[in-house]
């Protein structure tokens, strides 16, 4: 940031600080919601920071680790949960259409074909990640194109003036992809980057952290963030890592749902650290790592509900909370302007 | 609670855990969001639980006790946020219009006589409580009035249909008379029940211990529950007290705002203790004691962020959580109806 970027930057946090507390409110008093219209109006470059028609996509593919017995559903539920999201069942299709968030359902790369079906972005980047336990989950070439699809999904979204954008996942295993890029990027042991996912036993959590501790030795001499995002990553993870990374160059408010997501977050991270400025976390999951990964990332989460869903809920469920941050500051009254006095 | 209406409600728990667990997402996976959809059926009474007309009441009322100077903000302030939520200009009113709440001000005894004004509920029980340093803050004949207020609105709304009802208040030093209740009834050092409430400084602080300390000394041979209420409460803590219990009588969801309306709900617990049963506890507040007070109750609130309002804000802001928790148990489709595979 140039000298005359940061003035104008502390130009606009001091005007939004004196809107903020005109309001007739004790200072502070509204919490984390002056927080987040703060947050929206430096994302937005505004005073006046406004929700224009926001989305939510949702990525699905699958993942070869499955093989290693990782998930306590089959890998076929991601298509099945596919044509649920397209069919308005799943609890996205609820929360979204609760708060007229807009909804995009995307095939990143499931395991098989599915036919073009009304409502879905069908493009499929390959028929599931390899096993990272034996080989890298995708090529370079492969992180390369779902990233670009993350990113023209988003470009398209900031064309029909899209201001905030969410991302959600579906892909059975992919808690464990995860929690391999939480690991390789912190630095962190298996132990601490797992949790029970859709709700593995005991031993399916060993097995978890056995599946990490082989993907550190096969893939551990790999430093470079795309490189290691390549080799235990999802194709699901990899667009939305490209998706954040385009709508930060676009200036869009960046909606963080839960564990996945937070990975891919900071996957984003890894390529491009400024891009955390357009981040809200939204939650933090009841997956046992998540918070442990917000921590690292330096982060607070809006909600804390003990949800584990992925889909994007999480993000359409803190979704209201934003607009009342927005609303308290375009609609409440100021101390002048309601007469109402000042504190002593 | 008799053998067969336990029986009923057994038999009602467990349709609506069945309910829960066959729509298509993770058994428990969307957390706090089940256990209020699970709460909210059972009392409405059915595994359907849907949302009707849902309302907040914001009781205002002045207190004696600012005469000893334990508010940041005069006492003036009070009717000022009254005019200011008949202008629709305060936190509340933009929250309740977000998620279309209607919303009622009432005013239960402020300083100084308002005007009869399109919307207000005018019906003063007194021009403010006395100081409770000095003297019992009401009569009984006026905490009986007081409660008949809440109870009265609170009938008149059930019989427009509202099943779910939330409780705001506005009172300048009614943080004071909170700590109070709260000190008394659960026998707690003042220290333990004052915070820094709109924004006073240390010196404040200390100055709200010592008025609860004297309160201690002039009243603590009190032990029945309205005894103290009327010697330490307020109006509007008294009228919330009321409500609660009338909303309890009617099968209402009561939706429990800060600090203060959680010690109007303590108050009203002490009274009649089955009236938690109905009760959602929508945020922990940033007053300090709030925490404290929600773990002596055995209570987990929905949201913690740092709001520090009151008038109702938290329950307004965490409404739309609770409409999530209808939505996905009304709208979500069955692994059945999906054709989504169970866990393995």
């Amino acid at each position: 940031m140039g000298q005359d970027e940061q003035f104008s930057e502390d130009k606009l946090r001091i005007n939004l600080r004196k809107r903020i507390d005109s309001k007739t409110k004790p200072p502070g008093s509204l919490g984390m919601l002056e927080d987040l219209a703060l947050k929206m109006g430096l994302i937005l470059q505004t005073d006046r920071p406004c929700i224009v028609n926001p989305q939510i996509l949702v990525f699905a593919a699958d993942h070869g680790v499955t093989e290693e017995g990782v998930s306590a559903f089959p890998s076929e539920v991601t298509v099945q949960m596919v044509l649920n999201f397209l069919n308005g069942g799943a609890a996205i299709n609820v929360f979204c259409a609760q708060h007229k968030i807009g909804l995009g359902v995307v095939n990143a790369g499931v395991k098989s074909p599915i036919e073009s079906a009304s409502g879905l972005i069908n493009r499929p980047v390959a028929y599931g990640t390899k096993n990272f336990c034996r080989e890298s989950a995708m090529s370079l070439q492969q992180l390369d194109d779902a990233m670009n699809l993350g990113a023209s999904l988003v470009l398209e979204r900031y064309n029909q003036d899209c201001n905030v954008i969410g991302f959600g996942e579906m892909g059975i295993g992919n808690t464990t992809s995860a929690a391999a890029l939480m690991s390789f990027y912190l630095n962190l042991a298996p132990k601490d980057c797992v949790g029970r996912g859709t709700g593995v036993d005991d031993e399916g959590l060993k097995r978890k952290e056995r599946v990490i501790s082989k993907a550190l030795e096969l893939h551990g001499s790999k430093t470079d963030p795309k490189a290691i995002l390549a080799a235990v990553g999802g194709f699901e993870i990899a667009s939305i890592a490209g998706a954040m990374l385009k709508a930060k160059e676009l200036g869009m408010v960046i909606l963080v749902d839960g564990f996945i997501a937070s990975a891919a977050s900071l996957s984003a991270c890894m390529l491009e650290r400024g891009v955390k400025e357009n981040m809200i976390f939204c939650h933090v999951s009841a997956e046992r790592a998540h918070r442990l990964l917000l921590n690292k990332l330096d982060v607070k989460p809006v909600l804390d509900l003990e949800l584990r869903l992925g889909e994007g809920t999480g993000a359409a469920v803190a979704f209201p909370l934003l607009q009342s941050a927005s609303l308290f500051l375009e609609q409440m009254a100021s101390f002048e302007s309601a007469g109402v006095s000042d504190a002593l």
